[in-house]
């Protein structure tokens, strides 16, 4: 099982997981995000790796709100990127990756599924405290212990394939595996047609991962960016 | 913050947290659940424990399911209450208290709440693997990585003050601080009118409890059980 989102880590950790054999369940979370063509891109990102099915699980994180992807708060724009430990973006959702993958396990638990791929990655990833391997090594202590497979000694495992790289090399390697870069979407404000803003924490990272790639970046952005 | 089922061990979580000062927030999850007269009861329960607020989160478990909790299965009645390491019972929900406590720990961090209270309890807990202390003790480490609050050093705890009590004991804590059992519902296979069954191991469990705690038992089961 691979949590899809539409954006350009999880496509590459999903195909890893497909280039190692794997039988994959596409998972994406419907949590009411602001930028709704992330789901749109996260059906067609799992049409084309050739995921056994796609689920689409609504969760409704309306009530956690206090982020600017959920609530209408202003996306920083422009801002220098920050390191790895540098301070908690705005952006955040409080225990967003901690309620995903609780869920993802109880659904990996009923449909089999031996494995969680999750696209996080701890060198560009903006500051989200659930991104740390720390806490995916906590996370999969617990679920062991809250599962019944867990219980029986078959744990879900939850891996994280591009937790060590950083964009430029995710991208390369998704190059590598023939991922469709335009089918993917990373911006935290793009425009009622779906074109990036270019200047988000997410739009920066892509076009920098894309420009230390040397490849071209095939993103859409609104008019005046590139 | 508490979760409140609208089953009696939450209500004396709860009153416990109440009788020890703490302002309480009320957190119930509608999840699709077969025996709905639970909500009812955690509406009531939470009224009168004088919680300054209750919040009832929506979270789709349909897909989840493989249980005799929110399937059509048929609930296992007037069977040996199983001891707390048998295996694990047919109402068992996949990752269903990770997925409540990942969400419970975002809301704590919204609404500023320095903890959680739950009245899960390892003595006759039917066999449920997320109810275990070593459970609780894996989320806190894993929900401390996950969240803002968290890498501030102020992480959540989570407190289960009912986890070494048998149920008998529950019940006469509860009664020492004036918990009204007639407003909460335990029963797995309640009838139209939200009377209980009197035999699935809920039912058996309570009846059990107020027997051993020499207390009435103020249930209003089906005709012909008492």
């Amino acid at each position: 099982m691979a949590l899809v989102s539409g954006g350009l880590d999880s496509a590459v950790a999903t195909a890893i997981a497909r280039n190692d054999g794997h039988d994959v369940i596409a998972l994406t979370f419907d949590y009411g995000q602001r930028h709704r063509i992330e789901l749109e891109a996260a059906r067609r990102v799992s049409v084309s790796l050739g995921v056994a099915r796609q689920i689409v699980a609504h969760l409704d994180l309306d009530l956690v709100g206090g982020s600017a992807l959920t609530d209408e708060i202003d996306v920083p724009k422009n801002r220098p990127l920050i390191d790895s430990e540098a301070e908690i973006p705005i952006t955040y959702v409080p225990a967003r990756n901690l309620i995903f993958l609780s869920y993802a396990v109880a659904l990996a638990e009923v449909h089999q599924a031996s494995q969680i791929v999750l696209g996080v990655n701890a060198v560009d990833y903006s500051g989200y405290p659930d991104c740390r391997p720390g806490f995916i090594e906590a996370f999969q202590r617990c679920a062991a212990m809250a599962t019944r497979v867990g219980v029986e000694g078959n744990a879900v495992r939850v891996t994280a394939p591009l937790m060590e790289m950083n964009k430029s090399q995710i991208i390369r390697r998704g190059l590598d595996l023939g991922v469709d870069f335009s089918l993917t979407h990373s911006c935290y404000d793009p425009d009622e047609s779906g074109l990036a803003c270019g200047y988000c924490d997410a739009c920066l990272l892509r076009k920098q991962g894309f420009a230390s790639a040397g490849a071209p970046d095939p993103t859409r952005y609104v008019a005046g960016v590139s």
